[in-house]
């Protein structure tokens, strides 16, 4: 796909996919200061006390990774309209743990496509997000559905 | 339930309930910082370009709202032995914008509780998180399927 287009419902067939590889390292720090805010356990904010739990060391919260997951998607050439609004999401699994120095990077396939009958000139995709690490092995997946702009041609595909 | 118990697979059978009530408001600034971050769009990042979208104003990214319901969910009463290790979620469900102000309260309910056949000591438990705002109106919904230590005793529920 072109890498400065906005794309609309129509442009969305099921099967369609981009990616971003410019990956997001998640940093012993980043993931310390994530886990004390949000998900305060000590796997994700004690390196030492980690070492001692299920992960064997510290280990980023997967809310963490699927925030910066969310950056790589709004950087994506994947560039919507109006933006990326959320209705929800389906299917998420912890594939494997992100640990310190981890770099993700995203790859997005457009599962659904269902122009809305209660929303003229709208629609909604579900999407399947997928991070890899460095070493190119899944870490986490989750399958957002997206409210997206159809041209408005009363013909969405 | 006992406020300081330490919850195993076998007090946790489906129906079972908790809750936090010590409501988390989430300001403008957090909302901003965490959106500039992670979800960088202009209903996360920008009070007056915000005003010109699908929003028509500032609102929380889901992502933002779905980690200070884990933050909740840490401090609340369902205390594990090993920790709320994630294995994944289903049902995220954005119902309702949150807005610079908005305190958020969490309910939690166990919807099923599945012992472990490839991993002895050790169970599944699938729970239901859902946020209120200060008006009561729910604000979001996900279902986690979390890790759980047994008691051991080979006899969990």
């Amino acid at each position: 796909m072109e890498q400065d287009a906005t794309y609309y419902l129509e442009d969305l067939p099921p099967g369609t996919r981009f990616r971003n590889d410019a990956a997001v390292t998640l940093t012993e720090t980043e993931i310390i200061r994530f886990g004390r805010e949000f998900d305060p356990q000590p796997y994700h904010t004690d390196p030492e006390a980690a070492r001692h739990t299920f992960f064997d060391g510290l280990v980023a919260s997967g809310w963490h990774t699927i925030a910066v997951m969310t950056g790589l998607a709004i950087r994506s050439p994947m560039r919507l309209a109006e933006g990326q609004i959320g209705l929800g999401a389906e299917g998420i699994r912890f594939i494997k743990a992100v640990r310190p120095g981890d770099a993700i990077r995203l790859e997005i396939e457009v599962l659904e496509n269902t122009p809305s009958r209660s929303r003229p000139g709208w629609g909604v995709i579900r999407v399947c997000w997928r991070a890899f690490n460095q070493h190119d092995e899944a870490v986490l997946e989750v399958c957002p559905s997206i409210l997206v702009r159809a041209r408005g041609t009363g013909a969405a595909a």
